[in-house]
């Protein structure tokens, strides 16, 4: 007869067993699912970046399936050997030194793989216009459109709304990420990884500087009484920021949104050679340094300043906005 | 006896052969030469846009070799079939609806290649300067720093430099290519293409306007006295591009860029569907309405600004400017 012990060690075998059966049924189940795919059309392309997102159905409900081609993983491509990884080639143009190729290139499932991809099934109405090409405008907000139009929009989007922040700053939620902190009422911020950054990749720092005051809401709140504020942030976080990461001072970019993903006053910190399209591109991205001496060149600051960015047609104001700017 | 002109009907055919064979051979040497390869570096990889350039040597001469995954054809991948070009797959992850996949996908050199390669043999100094990785480092370019540092560097840049603007505003050169153009002296511009765009994906759109005057390197030089020649600009590029191409007034954003990539004043047009990485980002662009307001409001204009802004480690002024910056 076996002991216990060998029968719960049967037991936990046959568990185990199950329990990879189930999971390989489920892996195999979900792949299935991918081949069932039903094309309708093209939500969004992306050449650049190498990827395609297309809409349709799966059992009747609709999926979207994003495919992107892999990059070059260099740690598992020999690079000694880099011309066998290159295979079927035909030269396309030559000109003097230039010469250009199209090839097939080596692929396989486990190291190798060409495309991920990623299946959202069943996609609901937020999937759908989150993936969409979203066409944008640019806007002209003048002050008194700003009143009019986007403060009442604002004022919805606060409170409730930005808790998570309030939890931040309450130390009440993702405190261990914290990476520094100035506890002024008036003139103090904690700065926080952004949940974008891997924190291993230095080109790609990515930190956000959140003012403890919860009375400003973006830029358009602020006034010559605020400069003390920006300038501690500048200072601190260009003094402490390379004490904590491999970085030196000049090549930290500090930068505000107009309009911000969220209203709260808070400001990115990005490491001067990470690229991230849209978010830090002019029409979207202000200086800080910029928005320091605007405050002390005009003592109103951005309560009285046109402030020109795109907005997608996505957006919540978008046909409000589009109507009214010149 | 064939005919003098069926002989000049088989003279034309063997010389066609000739030429196709001479072509075939220098092709299959020219894939030879790829095959040969030998890699020595990784000189820059750039995960999001799928492309790795690698430094090596072909016949002991260094070479260069850029491979780049290529985007999804949509011309040529039927996306009804999509899940057949998807091949082995296996599932990554699943949490609720989103599911991640990693495949080989279908790969062919006639109509759908997997990769495709620019092969720069022999190369230069300038080609290993261009392609390698540049680390950038803000500067804050005070008006003091421009005045002894930058200008004397401005000026050998003027003059036989750009030979070529001057041939565009001449009609020299490029004539054909102008898409607008206001002859004035003082307030006179002319915008045509940029080189970078295809003039077809209307997304994609990227013009140039360039001032008749040859007084202006960059917005250094600007004050109060050149606010009518940038209104100018504004207000009729914004009314007659839309009347070249299908953009609407509000899909343009104008900028400029400090430092400039030529030193006659220019304002770049661009689709705001557009991202172009670090062409459009804070640090180096800056609105046309920042400037023109930065004028009306500051009658030295940029004379006495401290201008921001990213530079690369292969700039000519790099360690002056870096070695100086606070």
């Amino acid at each position: 007869m076996p002991s216990l012990l060998f029968k719960q060690f049967l037991y936990q075998e046959a568990l185990e067993q199950l329990i990879t059966k189930m999971s390989e049924a489920t892996s195999v189940e979900k792949v299935r699912l991918l081949q069932n795919f039903q094309f309708e059309k093209v939500l969004k392309e992306d050449t650049k970046n190498k990827i395609v997102t297309l809409y349709g159905y799966i059992e009747n409900k609709v999926a979207l399936l994003l495919l992107e081609k892999t990059a070059f993983d260099l740690h598992c491509i020999k690079l000694q050997e880099i011309p066998d990884y290159i295979q079927e080639t035909r030269l396309v143009q030559n000109n003097d030194v230039f010469h250009w190729y199209l090839s097939t290139f080596l692929q396989n499932n486990d190291s190798l793989p060409s495309v991920k991809s990623t299946l959202i099934w069943p996609a609901a109405e937020n999937h759908i216009r989150k993936y969409s090409d979203q066409k944008r405008r640019m806007i002209r907000e003048t002050p008194e459109m700003y009143l009019r139009i986007v403060k009442p929009f604002v004022e919805t989007q606060r409170g409730p709304q930005i808790q998570w922040v309030n939890n931040i700053l309450n130390h009440k939620a993702e405190a261990e990420r914290i990476v520094l902190e100035d506890l002024d009422k008036v003139n103090g911020f904690l700065v926080l990884p952004d949940l974008k950054w891997d924190r291993q990749t230095m080109s790609a720092l990515n930190l956000m500087a959140i003012v403890h005051r919860n009375d400003l809401a973006s830029i358009r709140d602020l006034n010559l009484e605020h400069l003390p504020l920006l300038e501690n942030i500048r200072s601190r976080v260009l003094n402490d920021v390379p004490k904590k990461f491999p970085v030196d001072r000049n090549q930290l970019k500090l930068f505000v949104h107009y309009p911000p993903s969220y209203y709260h006053l808070h400001v990115h910190i990005m490491h001067v050679d990470h690229e991230t399209g849209e978010g830090s591109s002019v029409g979207r991205a202000i200086l800080l340094d910029d928005v320091i001496e605007r405050l002390q060149n005009c003592k109103h600051g951005f309560v009285e300043k046109t402030l020109i960015y795109g907005i997608g047609e996505q957006h919540f104001l978008f046909n409000d906005l589009t109507s009214e700017s010149e």
